[in-house]
């Protein structure tokens, strides 16, 4: 292992550079990590481009990663689950653990939750990331520590599946091909869903959705996806996919695009009693029918992150029920890790999942 | 009992009359109830007025009512629970018992219900109503005619109540002081909420929601209810009244106006991991902080009718839980059923509920 | 199709023979279908060997046989989702429709259900049975109607799965390597469930599961399965299954063979706050760790037969997320019931499910 | 406050004595309380007459207590919702905040839980208790110390009601008309029960009951809840409750006092589809009817103390939902502690609950 913490800092907009930092020292209850492979994620790249997600702002430099797994490296007073040189995937976020969301098993919720790369703190693309101990996850053998960086994605996965409620038989709708709405997808399917759609814009996404985890996918054209923007539009369109496509009306959509017009088409394309789940970010707000969420008695979740994923996802990885190799299209040693950033940046064709691997 | 079947038909818009049908007969699992008392529910008052609602649309001459009670006239094939005599409440639907909702225990969202004074189905101002016996349910010695009639209105609020998920301690934000609203308010402090805030533009209402069922009430100016309408606006509001009235941010809103600007406001009102209930019918397409909903796991929740909402009605008024005594303010005999139509259309101040009582 | 209704009539105690009986006749939303594939189960080879099942006592002739599925032979008045020719599968029970059981969506409680081939009511081993047209689910292309008539056993497996709310990624322990106890492990696997133990007294029965739904297998000794009959007999029991089979606690645990040390020693294979859920049918009274029950505040649910399975089972087929086929190890022709009831009796040696076809 | 911090220490079975202990310093996250008054639960006699409860075994010295509320001493490093002089109440478990439990929101099932007067964590029966600053919450003004000591008993009664999913309407079943059981009864209703029955074989405590949280009560005789201990016995004497007392079966059932004929009888009490929830402690192995527990769908559920309660129960007691004043029959002076213990030690008609004040 090295004995320098060379960090990925983000120091201001479109601005980052390697800083060696002191290696950190894990206290009581924590460990510190060897971080050997990050996932990146588009929230990353925003932060580099444009400084802010939504009200978290960086105002000073910032380390950017969040998607990490590595060996333990140190253990701090107390640990007894892992030891030095255990392989473990870590849960990027640790909240308060005394207020009312984290005591009711919410934890995603907590107004004073430490999130890596979330401003102001640190994420993890370094050499040694410290952390609360029961947030790393020991993986079992047989699966990576690139798998072990993916647990993150498929996290968001796994809770929107949750709060979607998708039950065995379910059919299920998912807009956007990306890796959100791939792995939303494959949650989806693990959890009992019968038959899943995807849509996009874009084919060669479906094309890759088609061999992953969709039993059927819909090009939708630029005019479907951003076109007048209306709700009698949406509808229109959501009514041609229901006659045209021979697609059924499902027990849950998932929007992972965050654009309204999907938002809109959700509420025509979900049963009665169904749900819509909001996993994509878009414009702050948006317009639906909530004359139709009535009428129908709809259920519209929001989706902030997710809570107690990690133990889920890797008895998921360890019977075979998702996939997460065959996600990675590209990766990156951490000495390059600018142009992994500008390649996912470029949204480059064929791309679903960019790693930067360290072996420091 | 009258030998005539007197009812009262809404024959094109702003046109009703009074016809003589046939006395209906009770066929297998059917009974004939004789009609004591009915409330007037907005939505007859909006067919007399507008023909239609939504996709609802008066196509010949129809009877209105649904808010009804009486007594047990004649007795089907079958049917055992009940007799000649006995006071009934009636459930307004008959769903198709067949389908998927119908079986799942969902059946107001039958795509087949057959509900009084909804096009074309005749409602229940006459003196003879034939209803499923099943849809009838006997009062308790001790429950007026009166009190049974206004059930359906209160199905409406257990049912918000039920979609709310309102638990022991909860607290309850509720837009709207009408009888549904103060209703809602009722079904949430009988399941359990601790504290319920009412909100409404009118004074007079406000003033009787104090002596009903509000903790607490709060006058919104013209300006807060029919502001800006924007969300920027609404997020304002809703701080000002966090910060200045003393309320508290609720695990439930409930929306019983379908104002935009409420509908806006309930998202910066609710508590991280809350719900928003969908109670009141307003514009079509409404424009929301999905941000917001999704940052803090918002469930915004439609409601259509009520379903299973009869007997807990009637637990409810046996053991104390509600009062619907003192929400008629106003009484009309049958014969001058339109004068009770023309004092709802007229919104007249002091006015909660009117009910029109047959005494043939 | 035959113009006779050949049936096959349970007389009296082991005593069953062929009649002739009139072809019925469907009425306002029934369906007549031919016969084509009805799977035994335990339940009708008890009726013919002891004349009743719990308070189930028969008194008259009966047909026996309940899991069918044929070809619709007339369709009465009202029916539009089906028409002659059409396969369907038949779920055997109609509830009554009326009561609250049956309002609320567990209609399998409905205390007025006409179940077939349970006292007083026919069953379905005859050439035509009439039956409520919503009961009978027609098959897509590609299932065929010995299948279909296994989603009857299936559907057991589903409902349990749903009572014990198998969620992805859980831990899943099964008493009991019979058709039920395979069907449950099918479904809870198809559920989310990661992994899934199966336990059994019959080698061979194990050699089955684990090439079809059980992840591991654990061979119950005689001594294990019905030894000195106490509780503390079962912990110990289940102490070393968590220690020597490397099986960790439940999610949930289904005992799926009525056995009391069965349902004793789930509570000591079940995580804190899982679930037991009782599948099986055994001793009417059994003693269970009370004290154990509430210190990890486990759930322990009943199962009754099964409700609102179908449409969630074809699903399962028809994406191949259950494998029906490879359970039907021996099949009789109609005209050989007898002979197949005399198979199951015997309960000979690598029998899974015994499936009787009619090609009158 | 006093300058000593006087502890009442169980020494060994059977002999307490009054030792001057350090005062605790408060660390980072918790406070110091001043103990100011303490209710007495059956648990903490038990630990005196027999120096354990299951397996839970004193060895060596303990302070008892654990209903407790007082005034805040000190405050430590990081906390700002307490100051000193704040009148609090004391949840008295501090689980580990790391398990899977406490995570999940479930973390009274926390394995390493550290609860106050269980073997071998002290309690609360001394001048200064220190505790974690989020499981002390402040009383607003109206409550008094003494009914936040009785949030501890609350909390059982609350939890209860959430396990068994007590709704609004809900029809409520309890056996044992002591602290638990009339508890139990006060959270049903405010959780929306319309109608409690109490059974008990104390007839002064019944007198109680009906003063306070009962709809009716049942006095059992001990015949009936002590009889020949069999499952025909309980159900025969169910049938009688049922037919001859008025009441019908129950949406939900507690059993509070732990005897085997009263578990057994809840099985006949309860309706399809109900639950019964095991509050009490009897009996470690008992036998029921899991023949009718599967037939008719009923949830067996195991209660642990409770999680997530206080701030409900102060939700509760500031909008009257709940009465706790009046449970306090008796009350102590700290030094006399002993006489205290011997009061509930003897069970003295007409004790509901004795508390201990300390003006020290």
């Amino acid at each position: 292992m090295s004995n320098t913490n060379t960090s990925f800092v983000l120091q201001k907009i479109n601005e980052i550079s390697f800083e060696d930092r002191a290696i950190p020292v894990a206290g009581p209850g924590e460990v510190v990590v060897n971080i050997k492979a990050t996932g990146i994620c588009g929230s990353d790249v925003h932060y580099w481009t444009h400084g802010s997600i939504g009200h978290f702002i960086c105002k000073g430099p910032m380390v950017l990663g969040h998607e990490s797994a590595g060996l333990v490296a140190s253990v701090g007073e107390g640990v007894t689950h892992l030891k030095v040189g255990d392989p473990v995937a870590l849960e990027p976020g640790v909240p308060c653990r005394n207020c009312e969301m984290c005591k009711t098993g919410r934890y995603n919720l907590c107004p004073d939750m430490k999130f890596a790369a979330t401003p102001p703190y640190d994420g993890t693309l370094c050499n040694y990331y410290k952390h609360a101990a029961d947030f790393c996850y020991k993986l079992p053998q047989g699966i990576s520590l690139e798998e072990g960086a993916l647990i993150e994605p498929l996290s968001v996965g796994i809770h929107a599946a949750r709060r979607g409620n998708v039950k065995l038989g379910d059919r299920v709708f998912i807009f956007g091909a990306g890796a959100i709405g791939l792995l939303t997808a494959a949650a989806a399917k693990a959890a009992g869903a019968s038959h899943v759609t995807i849509a996009d814009i874009a084919e060669s996404k479906l094309n890759f959705a088609k061999t992953y985890s969709a039993d059927k996918t819909i090009l939708l054209t630029k005019k479907r996806a951003e076109g007048q923007q209306s709700n009698d539009f949406a509808r229109q369109m959501a009514e041609e996919i229901l006659a045209e496509e021979g697609v059924e009306a499902a027990n849950v959509v998932f929007d992972c695009t965050g654009a309204e017009v999907c938002v809109q088409m959700s509420v025509f394309l979900v049963k009665n009693s169904g749900s819509i789940v909001l996993v994509g970010m878009g414009a702050s707000v948006q317009s639906i029918s909530v004359a139709d969420v009535s009428a129908r008695e709809v259920d519209v979740k929001g989706v902030m992150r997710y809570c107690n994923t990690y133990p889920t996802a890797i008895e998921m990885l360890s019977s075979g029920k998702v996939d997460l190799k065959s996600l990675i299209t590209h990766r990156y040693e951490f000495k390059d890790a600018l142009k992994a950033f500008q390649h996912v940046k470029e949204a480059r064709e064929g791309t679903i999942k960019v790693v930067i691997t360290n072996d420091q």
